[in-house]
Order: C-alpha cells, then sequence, then structure tokens
C-alpha cells in the first residue's frame, strides 16, 4: 500500500547528515524516536537516508527528499565548527542566502556571555532567509524550518525537544491504528495463510516480524490500517487463523 | 573528503527495508553495527537507505545505490511471508529469474522436517539466477550475494553471522584510521581554531563531536587519515591548540 495520493496521508522524509553514524563511531539514537514520533501524531515517515558531511551528497540528498514528502525533517551538522554544514547546504538547496540572524543570536547570548561570542559560535546563529526558527529548549542554538524541510541538532536530547516544539505546528493526517498479535508459531507456519489474509484486506497493512527465544524462532504479526473496522475485520481473520493453525516441528 | 576515486577505497551503500523500522516499531540494531564493521575492515560506508516494504521502492534503491558503491548491503525482508520481497526486488533490479535453488532447499531441510515444507518456507529458499549463497549460521535460511549486492537477514543475530560470513570474501581497502581527543572544552571554544586545522590537513577527516555532562556541553575531536603520519601531524595540532586555549564561561 503506497498511499502516496491517498488524500489525509501526510508524509515525511528523515536525512540524518553525520560521518560518526556512517563510521560507526556514534550509534543512531533518532530515527527509532522519530519514526515512533511521527507515526504517533498521524505522519507517515517514508523514508531515512544517512549521509556525510560532505556538501553535495547533503544538497542532493535534502532534493531528493523535500520534493517527495510533505516534510523532510534533518538531523546533525547544525554546531560551530568546519564540519558543521546542515545549514549552508539546505540555504543552498533552495537558492536563498545564509546570514547571521538576530533572532538567533539573541537566542545564544542566553548561554554565551557577549565576550566569548567568536566567529565560530555565530555560525550556529546563521539561518536561511525565509525560514522560521525552530527553539532549542535545550541549548539554545537554534534549528529552522525552511519551507517544508525541518533542521533539527543531532544530539538527541536536543533534537528531541526541537521535535516537541515544532510538532504541534505540523499538518498531521489520519493516524495509523496497529494492532500487534503474538502468533506463537514460526513464520513458516503462517506464512501461507496470512498471505491469503493479506489479499483480501488490501487497506490493511499487514506485517509479519520474527523473532527468537530460547524455544526457537517465533513471529508476532501486526496489522495497520487508518480505518478502525477494517482493522479488526483483519485481524479477526488472523486470529481465527492462529486458532486453526497447529504447530509443526520445522524450526524457522 | 569524497575520496570516490582514490585508488584503495572500498566503499559501501547499506539498504534496511521494513515498514517496521520506518513506524517506529522495531528499532534498527543494524546500521550501528553494519557501519562498525565494515569501517574496521577497511570499507568505507558512504549511505544508508531505509525504505518501507514497497516494491518499486526497493527495486530504485537498490539500482540507485549499487552503481554508486563499491558494494550494497541490504538488511530485511528475506523471510517466508508475503512482506518479505527483497530477493523479489532484486532479481528485478539485475532482470534475472528468480527460481527455488536446491542449495537452499538443503539448508532449510536441516532445519525443517519435509512434511513441513510448505510453498511459503520454499519463498526462503528461492535465489536469483547467478547469485551466490550468503550462509546462515543461526537458522539456515541463507542470504545470497548477486554481482555486488549482498542480501542479509534483518534479525540481528543473523544478520551479524552473514556478514561475519561474506566479508572474508571482499575487496577490502586501507582502514581509516581515527584518534579520539576529548578536548574538554567547549565546541564553540575549539571551533575557530579547528576549522584552520581542519583547512592545513586536508588528507585528515577532522570531526567534532559534542557531548554533554552535568558539567553542560563539551567535545570530542575525532581525527580520521588513511596514512598514519598525516593523521599524527594532525593530532599533533589539535593537543597543541587544545593546551593553549582557555575554557571561556559560554555554556556552548
Amino acid at each position: 500500500m503506497t498511499e502516496k495520493d491517498e488524500a489525509g496521508v501526510v508524509t515525511a522524509g528523515l536525512l540524518v547528515i553525520g560521518d560518526e553514524i556512517l563510521s560507526g563511531r556514534t550509534k543512531d539514537k533518532n530515527i527509532g524516536h522519530i519514526a515512533e514520533t511521527l507515526t504517533a501524531n498521524g505522519i507517515d515517515l517514508r523514508e531515512v537516508r544517512v549521509v556525510p558531511d560532505v556538501e553535495e551528497e547533503i544538497v542532493a540528498a535534502v532534493d531528493a527528499l523535500r520534493h517527495r514528502y510533505t516534510y523532510l525533517f534533518t538531523t546533525g551538522g547544525i554546531g560551530p565548527t568546519h564540519d558543521d554544514i546542515t545549514a549552508d547546504c539546505v540555504a543552498k538547496a533552495f537558492g536563498v542566502a545564509l546570514a547571521v540572524d538576530p533572532r538567533a543570536v539573541a537566542m545564544l547570548l542566553e548561554r554565551i556571555p557577549a565576550k566569548d561570542m567568536n566567529e565560530a559560535r555565530l555560525r550556529m546563529a546563521r539561518i536561511p532567509a525565509g525560514a522560521e526558527i525552530v527553539l532549542n529548549p535545550v541549548s539554545k542554538a537554534p534549528g529552522f524550518r525552511l519551507g517544508n524541510v525541518i533542521v533539527m541538532a543531532g544530539i538527541p536530547a536536543v533534537m528531541q525537544g526541537m521535535l516537541e516544539g515544532v510538532l504541534p505546528t505540523l499538518q498531521t493526517g489520519k493516524k495509523l491504528l496497529s494492532e500487534t498479535i503474538d502468533a506463537g508459531l514460526r513464520e513458516g507456519d503462517v506464512a501461507t495463510e496470512l498471505g491469503a489474509i493479506a489479499k483480501k484486506h488490501p487497506d490493511a497493512l499487514i506485517g509479519s516480524y520474527p523473532y527468537s527465544n530460547e524455544r526457537g524462532f517465533f513471529t508476532r504479526l501486526v496489522v495497520r490500517a487508518r480505518d478502525a473496522d477494517k482493522l479488526r475485520a483483519a485481524v479477526a481473520d488472523i486470529e481465527a487463523m492462529i486458532a486453526r493453525l497447529k504447530p509443526t516441528k520445522a524450526a524457522i
């Protein structure tokens, strides 16, 4: 179910910017949080990309994703150092100027004595022309929103504060309702009938997510739909299937 | 430093396939592990994408990434259920047939009694024409390698076993050496001089990674280079800078 053209569906892309994620030095903690938060707020995250701190890569990804989804969120690359180039890249993608913004300077001055303000710190106050400021409740250095692109910090606590602040200003769609059923069976035991049920319920997204415990591999079935009746109908068919099927000796 | 054309550099893309990551239901644990493992083995992970269980999205991403990097790794979507469509999509991207492979069937039969083999389980034995099998030391259902695309499971323990098995067969490049220096200073205290050092050492990748503790925000500086002398030269300049700089009253 792609739904790109379905009325009332609000979509998002996420662009994670930073060499440290691609080298494995830093383990990303933002993708899962953003995915969960957007889903809970009726915004469907459709794609994530992780790119290095390289201008042409960031500009290309911003342009690919901002035209495709209702919103594009970015994390990372808005600090004061030479490798923080997200604002430059977003301004370039939109073809607008990037300049020190007095509103952002005022925010920085809440945490930085005037005598310690320097050129590097002022980089954090550079906001593309036409952008709105996204507040940073943790350490003040703001993010921004330009068109449908929302630029946030990479530090998880700061990103989370920014996202919380920006969410009420966003368009949201009808939430995807979700129900999880632990099949208590192997994936291979349920797969054939589950496929038939998925075909019978084209408005429900039905997924099978295997997990293992000390007794071997089992699966949880997740049904998602925007309509509660359609969700219930698919869940009922799955529950009847589970009641009917008997476990086999297969390990997977 | 993009290095795409630098001799001896081996690159990779990673494609994470699965609705469950984009909905936030499952928190990805594979990106960090793969990033770290590839880096340690002299393969530079250059890009990650996460896409849903939608054929056209997967095919497009496979095609975009496999032409761009030395290798493309995929995780997820190789189980027996209707939403497991990775093999179909990779075969489609390469324009080759997808059929049940006797070698893969034999592996499955180590875990599945013949009487419990069914059409759904046989889906896990479908291997694109011309592909090599990637062994699954955990639960037997194999992955495969077609051209430069390595298709692995989504369950972390299974993926890790597959990656470990496939790594010795891959071309590897000169490792990126890395050194981390805790600056004990705010990012804004080091940023100006650090930028100058980064310009002076174009063959070193210099990153600044802020973190917070009870005393506020500080930064760790990471220097990476393929040449040990170039690494040491950049590290020496950074250590001299840190010795010279005094902390300010700024909070960030």
